[in-house]
């Protein structure tokens, strides 16, 4: 049985030196999905290949047509000896989005002491490159008191995630063979409270459309023509504002065809997680609607829906310009459930808008990502093994939960590669992912370190001898 | 009676040097509604005072709370003797926009040959620059051969006309005597055709305002919560889309309720006005919500509209953010007509705001602006001599029209002084006025230059001797 304490000693004597490396690592501008930030991402890439092979893994940084992977793996694996672990995490981030929002630089991470709490703030804090530290901390520690990984290792650092997975089809067709695991621990996702674990077993899917009304002239005088010529930002607002029926459902024909209700057994389940005191402290609901006839959890976790997520259009200034511009965008995401298809939900939605689109006027798409959702098996033996070591770290049960979140990878390595994948994570509502002062605890991280122990001496325990 | 021709000889001989002097003014980028921009409007103005001082007028530049007026005139009037004429016009511009969209700088002003017409090419080339040009130019060539004005001289340069006029009332008040006139000729209008002049005898009042929906919550992933939580993108394209009816109707509560309708005279006019052949030529209305029961030129001109100028929320950049903003606005201007007082206009806008509001949201606005429509008469003497002098110089007779524009400044003079305005202008709707590649042509401005000539010599003929 492997000594399981000394491991945790590590971690924690430890702990300093591993949160100055994260800072590090959170320092580098990883933003994906802007395209002319290619050097950024593979300055990432490269500290992290660095970091695995600094732990004795075997790492490349490989290029694919987009942002590169980082892959590593242990030494050959002897067959039928040990169970082989796929880690999945993501290095990139998001955008910061507008700079005043932010009270803390987003890319010159620092640990904060708030009311006795020490917080490390910047883009990636939490989403998700303390997440990925979680696990690559874990092994560290392992083999540093064992001399040896408690199982064959594979890792997986890719560098799309934030911006729909574009290369990821074609780097698992060609990596097959290396990506072949046991089972694939997703450290991307959430806790169910501050205090008690979660393992995320359904997951939207996700589709991006960026949509441009064009009118037929370009900017003109809205004093002279405002009364008559076509305005693009009306055109848009119309549009938009048609996407939800009064009974908040999504009104585009055809969007709910394929999708498959929630199984009653599982809205029992959640309707009783609803009850969870807490649970929504971090949000504020007032004023959202909900799609009639469903709750809150059932709403975020199981049932489609399409968010607009930024519109642009027109005077930008300071001042105030009397122009109707000659065009207006809209980027959408649209959060889809089992069953639907993300192309066929994207040529729904362009229809639909094309069906609306004045005379004259034109429209111009870019769609972005196109993820399916996944629901996972809740009973292997993996992700038993994942909760008991999850209870032991917490000294509370792991929930198994639902998100309204996507990642892509699991889809493909769910459905392409067969792999069994266990999804966990530490992040909370409160991290402000995706959001300004994104944050994360050091107290989470720690206990995450700590956490992939309990997971690998469970599995360990299981299999050695 | 005075040499005409001497000065129209005087005027094309020095068209050269008058065109160098003009593209230097085009070049400070005299932008009012920035308010950072304080500098470059003030070189725009003492530029200006520098040249019509060098015409021997005497002129100044006052301070307002806003950006300065140039205010000249020529030495001390013989009362009873001659005629005091007022003009115009005004030096600040619009903001430039996206830069992308500019083919030419939009201030490194340069004439372009195109297919045999030259045109100045910069903001503020046609609106309103040039203009102000016009009547500048003609003093100067009237005093160069005559050595003396056609008239007692007022010149008011105004440099907040495109933020709304905010220090005009005020600048009023205080300089009262000094813009004492027997007419104020306003330059900043429009032609009826390339070949046709135009006096405009109706103007629409104009309200700014920007409008700023707040949810409850930061930022937040849209993938956790966009199912449930409030989106400010949702919520202001409803409002948006609900701002007018099935029958292009504005749906604001109240809006109507003091609009005079239009003469059923002056419809037959416009109807009449409306078969002008080439008349839209720079437009495509195709895709435009026309109000039902009213033709295009009596929407123009006769009935008040609301457009929406700028709208933005959540995600700007490059790539996908998957967030729900906490915020998003939109920039309005409403186009008033006689009777609709601007201040109620803006209180039964945010009401109707206010009352769409859903319940945990917020709503903040900013106003600007403020001016009521005005209805000048039509059988001035002033206006007859104006008439005249257009149809002397380009062959055709004067067309009286109305614009959807406002100048705040003609409310001011005609109802607060009293004082009888003419407005003038060269401006066509070819002319990308607040848009990209804004543009004049050379030939326009040197007729328009000439006009105020043949205006001055039908002013000087009557009232000589």
């Amino acid at each position: 049985m492997a000594d399981m304490q000394s491991v945790l000693r590590e971690i924690d004597e430890n702990f300093d030196v591993s949160i100055r490396k994260l800072l590090e690592l959170i320092s580098i501008p990883s933003i994906s999905s802007d395209p002319s930030n290619g050097p950024d991402i593979l300055r990432a890439a490269e500290w992290l290949a660095e970091a695995l092979s600094s732990i004795d893994l075997v790492a490349e940084v490989i290029q694919t047509k987009g942002h590169p992977v980082v892959l590593a793996h242990s030494s050959e694996p002897v067959p039928g000896k040990r169970p082989r672990l796929l880690f999945y995490g993501h290095y990139d981030v998001q955008p910061v989005g507008e700079l005043e929002q932010w009270t803390h630089a987003p890319f010159e991470p620092a640990v904060i002491e708030e009311d006795g709490v020490h917080r490390i703030y910047g883009r990636g804090a939490s989403d998700s490159k303390s997440q990925l530290w979680t696990f690559i901390e874990a092994l560290r520690a392992w083999r540093t008191v064992h001399g040896d990984f408690p199982a064959d290792i594979v890792v997986v650092l890719e560098g799309e995630e934030e911006c729909g997975s574009p290369s990821l089809p074609d780097f698992i067709a060609a990596h097959r063979h290396a990506l072949e695991c046991d089972v694939a621990f997703i450290c991307d996702a959430e806790m169910w409270s501050p205090t008690q674990p979660a393992i995320t077993t359904q997951l939207k899917g996700l589709v991006h459309e960026r949509v441009t009304v064009h009118t037929p002239n370009p900017d003109v005088h809205s004093g002279h023509y405002g009364a008559v010529a076509a305005n693009p930002i009306r055109i848009l607002s119309a549009i938009l504002a048609g996407l939800h029926d009064e009974k908040g459902r999504v009104a585009i024909d055809g969007f709910y065809d394929d999708v498959q209700d929630i199984p009653e057994a599982l809205r029992q389940k959640w309707h009783a997680l609803s009850r969870h005191p807490g649970l929504f402290d971090d949000i504020d609901l007032t004023g959202g609607v909900l799609e009639e006839g469903y709750s809150v959890l059932e709403a975020m976790w199981g049932r489609p829906t399409v968010d607009i997520n930024g519109i642009t259009g027109g005077n930008q200034g300071p001042g105030e310009r009397s122009v109707l511009p000659a065009s207006a965008t809209a980027r959408l995401s649209f959060r889809l459930v089992a069953g639907q298809e993300p192309e066929k939900i994207r040529q729904l939605f362009r229809t639909f808008v094309e069906s609306r689109l004045p005379k004259g006027c034109r429209v111009d798409f870019v769609g972005q990502g196109g993820s399916s959702a996944v629901v996972l098996s809740q009973d292997s033996p993996f992700l038993a093994a994942a909760a008991r070591g999850l209870e032991l770290e917490w000294e509370q049960p792991a929930i198994l939960i639902g998100t309204g979140g996507a990642i892509p990878l699991v889809q493909q390595f769910h459905e392409v590669l067969g792999a069994e994948c266990v999804v966990i994570g530490f992040i909370l509502a409160g991290d402000a992912i995706h959001a300004p002062d994104e944050r994360y605890d050091t107290e989470r991280l720690r206990r995450g370190i700590r956490s992939w122990v309990r997971i690998f001496g469970d599995i360990h325990g299981h299999t050695a001898n």
